[in-house]
C-alpha cells in the first residue's frame, strides 16, 4: 500500500517532488539530534490545492501527515515517529508573497517563506514585520505560526498570534479553509484562526497567512543596565513601561553568571561591566518614531528619573550603532556560549512578571539543595516574564553525570514554575518532548477540552499524531 | 419537570436569587425591543461553583442555558427564545475584583463586573484598562468577552481578545476550567481562551478573566481634521501611524452628513467646521507618555508635515481639555442624534483599510440606484477599517416605508462589504439576528469547522442554542 501511495503522491505533485525516506534523511532528524523518524515519503507540494490533494490521498489510506517548516524546533514537533507510517509534508516550494497592502498595513505570504524573507519584504515596503528570533534565517513562517513563536519583540508587538490577522488552512479532511482576512475587527463566529495557530500541525496544515505590518522606527536607543537585585530589575521594567510606553521594544535579562560565561567563551567579544559586582543585568531598547535626538532625549530623561529613584545600580548607554550592536551581541551569543561550554539542562518557562524574583530565588535554592554546585545561566525576556532558566553541571563534576539528572531536575524547575502561576513552555511548544509531562500541569478539564477539539477536527488522528496530545490509538 | 428544576435551582443558589419568567421580565427583552423571551427561571449565582452547579442541574434536565451580561447587545445574543424552555443565567452577583498585580500589569475580575468599574479599578491602581465603548456604564466584562467587544481604542490596544490573558470558564458539562493565567507567553496546547472569547455563550460560560493593564498616558492631544476625499483620509491615517506610532490612540471618521445631523439634532452642541464644504472629517487623538508640551510638539510636527504633503484640507487642534471634550462629544452624540432623527438601517461592517474608499463609493452608488434618495450617515473607526454604515429614509418618504426595505437593503450592503474582503459584523457579533445570513458569507468549510467545535464542546446544544449557529435540533 505504501508503494501505491508513493506513486499516487508522485502523480499529484510531480515525481521529482516526492522523496523516499533515505532521500529525505536531513528532514527526519530534529535540530538537536534527539529524534529520528522514518516516512513513506517526503512530499513538496507547490500550491494549497496540492497540499489538499496530498492530505486527501493520505486520508484515503489512513496515513499520518507530519508538516515541517525549517526544522528548527526544539521539541521534536516536526519529526515523524520511527514507524515509517507517515508522510512528511514540506512547504518549501510554497514561498510566494501573495500581497503587500501598505494602506492596510498587511502582508499575505505562504507558509514556506523563511522568516527573514518576510522581514525583508516588509522592509522593502517601508514597514516592519517585528517577529524576530535566533533561527530567523532558516525557520519558516509556517513553523512560526504552528508554534506561535515568540522571540525578542513580544514585549511590544506580541507573539506570532498577535501579529496574524488571517490564515489559509488545509483541514484534516483535505479541504481548504480560506480565512485570509486582512481585518482588525471581525466578530462573525468562532475564532478558528487562533485555534490553528500554536496547534503544531495537529489540527490543520497552515498554508498561508495575512500578517500585520508596523511603521519602521526612525531611531533606536540601547542601554545595558546593572541591578543590585532581580526585584530592582522588575521595578525598573515597570518604570520603563510607564515612561516609554509602546516605545519600549526590548528588555532582555542576563545574570552575572551569563556575562561571565560570555567573557570566558568569547574572550575577544565585548566586555561591559567586567569589574561590576552586581548580580543582574538587562539590555533595554527604545524605538522611536521621530528622530535620533528625540530618542536620546526621552531615553536620558526616563533613565535619569530611574537613577534618582534608585531603580538601577549602573547604566551604559550605547553612543552609536556599533556599541548598540555590541550590547545586542551579548544577548545573541548566549546560545553559542552555552554550546561551547558543553550541554546543560534548559528550561523555557514563564511566570507573571511579579513572580520572577520569587521564582528564581526559590528554584535556585531548591536546586542547590538537591543538586549542590549546579551553575545557573538565567536569562531571557523579562518583559514577557519568560526566562531561559538553564542549569549547568557543578565544577568538578562531568556534563554526563549532570545530564543523568535531566528528568528529576527539570521536574523540580517545572513544578516551581507551575507553583508560581507559570508555564512549562513559554515559546517552544510541546511537540513530542513535553507531551508526557503535560498531564502533570494541565487540569483534567483542560486536557479533556483539548482532546474534544482534536477529536472534532481530526477524528482519525492523522495530523501529526502524538504531538501536543498523546497518541492513544492502539 | 420545570417546577422541580425551579426548586432545585433555589436550593443551589438561595430562593431569593431565582426569579420566575414574570419577575425576570426586564432581562427577557433585548435592548432594542426586537426579541422577547420566556424562561423557566432566571438565576443569579454568587460564585463559579454555583454557576457550575446550575449548569449541571440544567444538563441533568436537558435544559438550555442562556447567559446575559448588561443586556446591551445589539444582536439579541443574550435573549432566550420564546419557548420558555431555557434557564437565564445572570452574573450580576459575580462582580468581585480578585487580584490587581501592578508589577505584572494584570487585573483579575469576575464576569459580572461593569466595564466602567473595571476601568476605575485599573485607574485607582495607576493603570489604564483601555477597552472603551458607548455602553461602558452598564455592559459587563462577561458580555465584552462573550462578544469580543471593540470600541474606540482598538486601533492602539486591540479588541477585548487582545486585552485578555486568561479565563475561567464553566463548560457545557458543568465543570470548571481554571485558565486564569497572567502570562504573556504560554505555548502549552490549544488556545482555548480565544475560542471562548467571542463565542457568545455558546461554548462555555465565562466567569472571570485576567486582563492586561497599560500605563496611564500623561497627556493627550486631539484634533478635528477635514478632508477633500476619503482617499485623503486614508493617506493621512497612514502618515499618522508612521509619525505617531503607538501614540495614535483614535482615528474616528465622520461624514459631512453626520456633522450636519449633529448640528440639526443638537443645536446647542459644538459646531466645528460649520461652513466647511469638505465631505469627510476625522477625530484624531494622540496619547503621550511624557508631558503636555511633548504631546503638543509631536502633534504639531506630524500635522505640519501632513499639511505640506496635502494629506488634509483643514485642521482644528483642541487648545484645552474643554475643546477636546467637545470634539469627542460629536462622535459620542452620533448614536443619540440618529435616535432623535428616527430609525434608520444600521450596519456594522469592516473592510481592509485600503478598501474603505472603494467600498463607500461603490455601496453609496448602488444604494442610490436601488433606493433613490436614501441618506447616508457613515462614521466609525477608520483606524480599524470598521464603519457604522447607516442608511436613513429619503426626504419626502417615511421611516416606515424605508424600514420595509431592511432585508433587501442590508443584503446589498453586506454583499458589498463581503465583495471588498470585509465582514458583516465587525464588533456586534452574530447573536440571533444575523444567524440566518451567516451562511451567505461563510464558506461551507468554515461553517463545518464551527459546527464541529460546537458539537465537540456542547454536544447536547444546551448553551445559548440558536445563537451564532442555527439550532438544527427538531
Amino acid at each position: 500500500m505504501s508503494q501505491s501511495l508513493f506513486a499516487a503522491l508522485q502523480a499529484l505533485v510531480g515525481a521529482r517532488h516526492v522523496q523516499s525516506s533515505e532521500e529525505a534523511a536531513p528532514y527526519l532528524t530534529d535540530k538537536q539530534g534527539r529524534y529520528v523518524g522514518q516516512v513513506i515519503a517526503a512530499v513538496h507540494p507547490a500550491s494549497t490545492e496540492e497540499v489538499a490533494a496530498v492530505v486527501r490521498a493520505c486520508v484515503a489510506t489512513d496515513t499520518p501527515v507530519v508538516v515541517q517548516g525549517g526544522n528548527t524546533g526544539l521539541m521534536g514537533g516536526a519529526t515523524p515517529d520511527a514507524s515509517g507510517r507517515a508522510v512528511l509534508l514540506l512547504l518549501d516550494r510554497m514561498n510566494r508573497v501573495r500581497a503587500v497592502d501598505t494602506d492596510n498595513d498587511t502582508l499575505t505570504v505562504e507558509a514556506g517563506c523563511i522568516l527573514q524573507t518576510v522581514q525583508e519584504v516588509a522592509r522593502a515596503a517601508g514597514r516592519l514585520f517585528p517577529l524576530s528570533l535566533g533561527a530567523e534565517g532558516s525557520c519558516t513562517l509556517g513553523g512560526n505560526l504552528g508554534t506561535n513563536a515568540g522571540g525578542t519583540a513580544v514585549l511590544r508587538y506580541g507573539n506570532t498570534r498577535e501579529l496574524t490577522l488571517g490564515l489559509e488552512v488545509v483541514t484534516a479532511q483535505g479541504e481548504i479553509w480560506n480565512g485570509l482576512r486582512g481585518l482588525r475587527k471581525d466578530n462573525t463566529g468562532y475564532d478558528l484562526r487562533d485555534l490553528f495557530i500554536g496547534s503544531e500541525g495537529t489540527l490543520g496544515i497552515i498554508t498561508a497567512a495575512t500578517l500585520k505590518l508596523f511603521p519602521l522606527p526612525k531611531a533606536q536607543a540601547t542601554a545595558l543596565l546593572a541591578f543590585d537585585s532581580l526585584e530592582q530589575a522588575v521595578a525598573l521594567l515597570s518604570h520603563a513601561r510607564a515612561g516609554f510606553g509602546a516605545s519600549l521594544t526590548a528588555f532582555e535579562l542576563l545574570s552575572a553568571g551569563c556575562l561571565a560565561l560570555l567573557r570566558e567563551q568569547f574572550p575577544d567579544g565585548p566586555r561591559p561591566f567586567s569589574n561590576a559586582h552586581q548580580p543582574w543585568f538587562a539590555l533595554l531598547e527604545l524605538s522611536d518614531n521621530h528622530s535620533e535626538s528625540h530618542a536620546r532625549e526621552v531615553f536620558e530623561q526616563v533613565l535619569g528619573e530611574a537613577f534618582e529613584q534608585h531603580l538601577l545600580a549602573d547604566a551604559l548607554i550605547a553612543e552609536n550603532l556599533v556599541q548598540s550592536q555590541a550590547f545586542w551581541r551579548l544577548r545573541e551569543n548566549m546560545s553559542d556560549a552555552q554550546k561551547r561550554a558543553g550541554r546543560n539542562i534548559k528550561h523555557d518557562i514563564s511566570v507573571p512578571i511579579s513572580q520572577v524574583a520569587a521564582f528564581v530565588a526559590h528554584t535556585d535554592a531548591l536546586l542547590q539543595q538537591h543538586f549542590p554546585g549546579v551553575r545557573h545561566y538565567t536569562f531571557g525576556h523579562l518583559g514577557d516574564g519568560n526566562l531561559h532558566y538553564n542549569v549547568a553541571h557543578p565544577l568538578g563534576s562531568t556534563v554526563d553525570a549532570h545530564m543523568a539528572h535531566y528528568t528529576a531536575l527539570s521536574q523540580l524547575v517545572h513544578d516551581s514554575a507551575h507553583a508560581h502561576g507559570g508555564s512549562i513552555s513559554a515559546e517552544h511548544g510541546i511537540g513530542q518532548r513535553k507531551v508526557n509531562v503535560l498531564g502533570r500541569y494541565k487540569s483534567a478539564v483542560e486536557l479533556d477540552l483539548m482532546r474534544r477539539i482534536k477529536q472534532a477536527l481530526d477524528p482519525r488522528n492523522l495530523l501529526n499524531p502524538g504531538k501536543v496530545l498523546e497518541d492513544t490509538r492502539p
